[in-house]
């Protein structure tokens, strides 16, 4: 209550690595900067580990809480305009200013990400508003890539207040997402940072939440949009990994030069060269299914298509039918003077890319066990056969959108070389694999795009599983 | 050549017609005038039917000219701009005056339908140009309630050559949509004629033929134009009965408050009460075949779906995404002070109707065989499910559209009571029926708007086939 944070269940790594600056004094309190200054590395680890080794707190609803508890109430009708907003920057961020959800980082419900994205549910509202403090002001490190620094100044004290207040009296483990729509929309954060990313004024802007429509459509768009972001929940059946729709698509689908559902939905119609053919909006949502997926593509006419045209529809309110609407897909960059290499991007991958994806690529799962950030490559990930499995695609999509909340930090030559080193990996294999590598890929792979049916570090890929590099 | 018209094969009722014409002086001819007051009725039914007894002239390629004539080689990639602009307005018309396609009532090729409209292929440019020019200036009779003197007079000294050629010099039997799409968009007209009910400046303008895209896409966005407008031909196992798509929606999909494609493709995914879930376009475009066509569903997927979904897609480049564009649908006239009536119904329909129709409602056929003016009911019209089989829908469209051409004639009144009668007659089963009549009307049918399942002239709506009244 006094604003000292809880430890129990926090990871080791972490308390160790907040010791270690309170006594360098890159983290300041007066209270543990002479203690933690008085203990030894050894003492410190023995501290950590302890703490570690205790049960944590868990997310409200459902787990500690409960149905009937407070956050469960709070989560209704009634909820106020704080808890509202609180919610709202907790679970969909506020992109319009590469604000994040802190639930993209911090794990479904705020139930914790790794060593290094703690959890936020059960900590005390006043030490999480002390900490965003501490960021906006400096006197607490920015973190790993200056993450929490960034995201800190660009938080108002209402949202600051809000967030802190959502997960120090104990976020429901899942959102409400139909609380969400309903509720106002965000007010304007801070005035936007320099060097921010922001989406340029000129591209479409589609409606908040609240405008979503009433009835029959509503529930529609509402599932549609519960689908993209909980596609494991929402589609079984038809995905083969972990991913989420909005893995790959930012914000939602709403975010521009993420490939945003409302560019998308108003540019087909249109013929694709991937496979011959004029292909229907539902056509190219089962694409994504068969392998951004890696799953199967529902059939023409489920409710789980129908969903999520009607909510890419509803994003696209007010948008021009016209294939090539500012922000469609990424934008991508040019082609750098040296050609792509392996351990140059190896280099950007371990500086910028492996804290959240992991050194294996394999992705993070939260401490719920929800999905919290993509597996790049191996089982886990995408096939062959996806989009993101062209290096131009993936250096296109990484210089726009990654490190998440700070899209534009690489250079061409970077993200075409970590895009590269991505698309160097073993991966499922293409479901429309005709047998050999070499038929599949010169029917489908016969581009500098593809590293498919190339040999890298003695591995054919495409050729099966193998260990990660 | 010298503008004297060929008389083999014209209608006996239309040859007599305008001999009646040329002795009251309503068509001026200095030369028939004087003949035409010195033959008796008889004999000038004995000339009549023996003109009308002689093998007319059918239409060019791909009959009396075949293939490789010049009519053919005039349809190719290299013709005059005169000919392209006679084989626009001549085939498709200028809708943004209120012109209709010229084989809208002459029939496909211009090869004539029924009494009232000649063929206009095989008379020479010279007679039709003048005669177009009389119905200009006055000196030729109007016409049935007044048709080709309002065209005539929307028509420019170019369109009127233009078009007198494409058909003196024999048109296609079939036009060639491709080349009409390849070929510069049509001039403006003449100034809008006062009364005209022209679309109103505020609704959208879907894009020129001319505008189509290249390619793949091209070609799906044409064959969904060439469906959409020889739906029996190019849907075959698919219509249970020979209507058009553009019989309902005219200028092939274009035309606002005739239920124009691009108003509807930005209007789906949508909850539609008629099957209480939300509807794709391609389960809307599904439902015209059901009930409008009479006859069954593409499958989700089929190059029949994909087709007239890329075509609505193009003629909505540019329209914002939104549920209610100003020129969707029908204008629904307001209820009028007396009750609709059956009788008064019939009185309108003889006058208004009838002509194109046919008494019995049944249609009529151009003398090439293709299908002219829809059945308005009996067997081979929509069926009980259509949108059109409900009596506001209908007075909408008809008030809004018919007679065509002259849009706006009827008043609020005129339209119910018209659209009751049309809706009072027998017309093939709802698809959905249960098994009773009255099963079916409380289920799908009840509504003040429909007539299923009540009894008009001793006879039981939906009842099954019983002689047209």
């Amino acid at each position: 209550m006094l604003g000292f944070p809880r430890l129990a269940g926090l990871p080791a790594a972490y308390l160790q690595q907040q010791m270690r600056e309170f006594a360098n004094g890159r983290r300041a309190s007066p209270i543990m900067m002479p203690i933690a200054r008085a203990l030894s590395p050894r003492q410190i680890e023995a501290l950590a580990t302890l703490y570690a080794s205790r049960a944590g707190r868990s997310s409200g609803t459902g787990t500690l809480a409960g149905p009937g508890s407070d956050a469960d109430a709070r989560s209704g009708a009634g909820h106020s305009a704080t808890f509202a907003l609180g919610e709202r920057l907790a679970n969909r961020g506020r992109w319009n200013d590469d604000v994040p959800a802190c639930v993209q980082c911090h794990g479904m419900g705020g139930s914790g990400v790794g060593s290094h994205f703690p959890a936020l549910v059960g900590q005390p509202a006043a030490y999480l508003q002390g900490q965003l403090r501490a960021w906006q002001n400096g006197s607490r490190d920015p973190g790993p890539m200056g993450l929490m620094g960034a995201i800190a100044r660009k938080l108002s004290d209402a949202d600051v207040a809000a967030v802190a207040d959502y997960f120090g009296t104990g976020a429901p483990a899942v959102p409400d997402l139909q609380a969400i729509a309903r509720s106002r929309p965000i007010p304007a954060g801070l005035p936007a940072q320099a060097g921010a990313t922001q989406p340029a004024a000129r591209t479409f802007n589609p409606p908040p939440d609240a405008a979503m429509p009433a009835g029959e459509m509503g529930q529609t768009v509402r599932l549609g949009e519960q689908i993209f972001d909980n596609t494991t929940q929402y589609a079984p059946g038809y995905v083969g990994n972990r991913l989420r729709c909005s893995s790959c698509h930012l914000d939602a689908g709403r975010k521009a030069n993420s490939a945003p559902l409302w560019a998308a939905y108003v540019a087909y119609p249109a013929y694709r060269s991937k496979n011959h053919h004029v292909n229907t909006f539902a056509e190219r949502l089962q694409g994504c299914f068969v392998y951004s997926m890696n799953g199967k593509a529902p059939p023409l006419g489920d409710p789980i298509l129908v969903a999520l045209e009607s909510y890419s529809y509803w994003l696209a309110t007010g948008a021009p039918i016209d294939p090539n609407l500012p922000g469609r897909g990424y934008p991508k960059p040019a082609r750098p003077h040296l050609p792509a290499n392996f351990k140059r991007g190896q280099q950007v991958f371990i500086q910028h890319c492996a804290l959240c994806h992991g050194a294996d690529g394999a992705g993070q799962n939260a401490e719920d066990g929800s999905m919290a950030f993509p597996a790049l490559w191996g089982d886990g990930s995408f096939n062959w056969g996806a989009g993101m499995a062209g290096i131009g695609n993936a250096a296109a999509f990484i210089q726009a959108n990654m490190p998440l909340s700070q899209g534009g930090t690489l250079n061409d030559q970077q993200a075409w070389d970590v895009a590269t080193y991505m698309d160097s990996h073993e991966r499922p294999q293409d479901p429309r694999f005709l047998g050999s590598v070499q038929a599949t890929r010169a029917k489908f792979h016969d581009s500098v795009d593809s590293m498919y049916g190339r040999r890298v570090n003695g591995h054919l890929l495409g050729g099966g599983s193998v260990p990660v590099h």
